[in-house]
């Protein structure tokens, strides 16, 4: 997607390096990063410098190139399974990084010739990248069959392109419906405490020219009971086989508001989030993490517009909890928006997919 | 109510001086603010140094009594009225205020002599105080039966005793159970945007030693769906004649989630929050207020503790929408705790308080 009008990718290789956008600088700095080896590259992912499961994964291909092109021809086999290795325990539990790793790894050990198997993991890297984009651009042309010209669309957190390497899911639709020459506007909830929402779909959206208000959390219900929502699309951090699916703190809430004012609440999702071994949200574990995310407010400081800090915002003699996702019940859900289709959020239609 | 042991009003007179808590210094500062001059009390209330309407009908009442000490005998009659002119025009849409102000003045006009309607405006002024505080621990004592030991209340926003004189609306039956020996355990909605949760109400359980937990508006329906809320207790800044109520933004989310895992919803109101002559909530009136209290986030800075300042937290090219209040109708409220008793919302029920 665009950002100041120019087309970007959220994590790309260049030569041997690995660039990407400087995602915590986000709204405030658009910074792109260089990563000069797999090792720097793997810093960058678990310093969260890259998010979002997608692009995550992207980063982690990108990694085991650039571990391909700098390993010599005597220790080539070694050298890419410590890189693997090494890139894996950044974020022990992101699905799509293991996928990308030892797909990338594959790759490059699968044939005999050394120059061959440089040429094929960057290849491959490359090529899953792309993958997902069109993935996700497909997500976003099955999506926008539900958008209306003129329609109000709300979403929660952030599921743009920033979360993969281009387009995103819940947001792909309204990129697509733009595009169609549709007439479309965003609620976007801040989404506390880590404002994901005000900071991250708000510039996405910005630099897509595409009207929007960030509001409040607690203001989302005031706009669907007001007919001011026409739909909802999210995304979701896991999908159970029962279509129940986990996503971030607040999801729930705004689905059962929704469904009390009967609009229509979408999840949108690739299906590499969908996970056939669980059979229900009930065995979704929740992370709960740290309360300074509660306690405390991080921005860009008014007096000194390149100073990032952060503020006490409660109370100093108080604690906090802060579960960092939630779990709604696939009753509350009208559909779940794939690369293959919109489907039913039930045990028959999701096995149907694969 | 205690702030670090000590006994408290909001807001008290104190020979020809009222003296308030400076609150919007809270809770990062405990501070006493004097007004010398009802000028100086009218002002306090217009910049919000004194919040909620039963705190600054109190401020009110002191300030006409202030008024009446001051002015000359060859003006008084004038004087007061220019003074109860001058405070109402504050805060032109606060019911009690003007409850407050004219309760005052005609105790002070009342009389023949002077120096007897001084002392009047003092004694109606102080009176109507303490009947306010009498009233906020009425609500508590009936509120108090609908909490078994051990019980986890969630509340949104202050409705606690800095929101009036003493005791408050929501929290009073917190402190009622709390001194008669129950446990009890506050889930505190930080409420966004002001986030008087986060301030104001757990400042106000920290002083009274009663374990809470603060959480982002977000996470109230993930406790509610995992059986960690028993019951709800919310403000109210009216109440219609058909038990809708309208109350800080959020409210109406947080009842329709709680009618959806069967937890009961009660607002906390003194009957002068009870407008009879408003039908429904559809009449209720919804504040927008400025897109900055979305937009920046204030708080105390880590680095420096006495300095209180704001940062940006979303993007900058980006706007917000800011509605201050919204309407919960009837039908997902359990019962309204008023200090006559727990009646249903109902015409009926809320036409025999009166």
């Amino acid at each position: 997607m665009r950002v100041e009008g120019k087309h970007y990718h959220t994590v790309w290789l260049d030569g041997k390096n690995v660039k990407m956008i400087n995602q915590p600088m986000l709204p405030f700095r658009f910074e792109i990063v260089t990563m000069k080896t797999h090792i720097e590259t793997a810093e960058a992912i678990k310093e969260m410098v890259v998010r979002g499961a997608g692009a995550i994964g992207a980063a982690a291909g990108y990694g085991v190139a650039q571990a391909a092109l700098d390993a010599p021809k005597e220790s080539f086999k070694r050298n890419i399974g410590e890189a693997v290795e090494h890139i894996k325990n950044t974020r022990p539990t992101a699905q799509d990084l293991f996928h990308f790793t030892d797909a990338v790894s594959k790759a490059a050990l699968g044939v005999e010739d050394v120059e061959e198997g440089r040429r094929k993991a960057v290849e491959t890297a490359t090529a899953m990248a792309m993958d997902q984009a069109t993935m996700g651009e497909k997500i976003g042309e099955f999506g926008d069959e539900l958008i209306k010209d003129g329609a109000k669309i709300l979403t929660h957190c952030n599921a743009g392109w920033l979360a993969f390497v281009d387009w995103g899911s819940a947001l792909a639709p309204v990129y697509k419906a733009k595009r169609n020459g549709k007439n479309v506007f965003v609620w976007v909830d801040e989404t506390r405490p880590r404002l994901q929402g005000a900071r991250l779909t708000a510039w996405e959206l910005a630099n897509e020219q595409i009207p929007h208000s960030i509001i409040v959390d607690n203001a989302a219900g005031y706009y669907m009971q007001n007919g001011e929502v026409d739909l909802c699309i999210v995304g979701a951090d896991r999908v159970a086989s029962n279509g129940d699916i986990a996503n971030k703190i607040g999801t729930y809430e705004k689905a059962v508001v929704a469904k009390e004012n009967g609009i229509p609440f979408y999840v949108a999702v690739p299906l590499s989030t969908i996970d056939l071994s669980i059979k229900s949200g009930k065995e979704i574990p929740i992370e709960e993490r740290s309360e300074e995310e509660v306690l405390y407010a991080r921005g860009e400081s008014e007096k000194e517009r390149s100073l990032i800090e952060r503020l006490r915002i409660a109370n100093w003699k108080s604690t906090a909890k802060n579960p960092a996702f939630d779990v709604t019940p696939a009753k509350y859900i009208a559909g779940i928006i794939t690369s293959k289709g919109i489907i039913k959020p039930n045990k028959e239609e999701i096995a149907g997919l694969f």
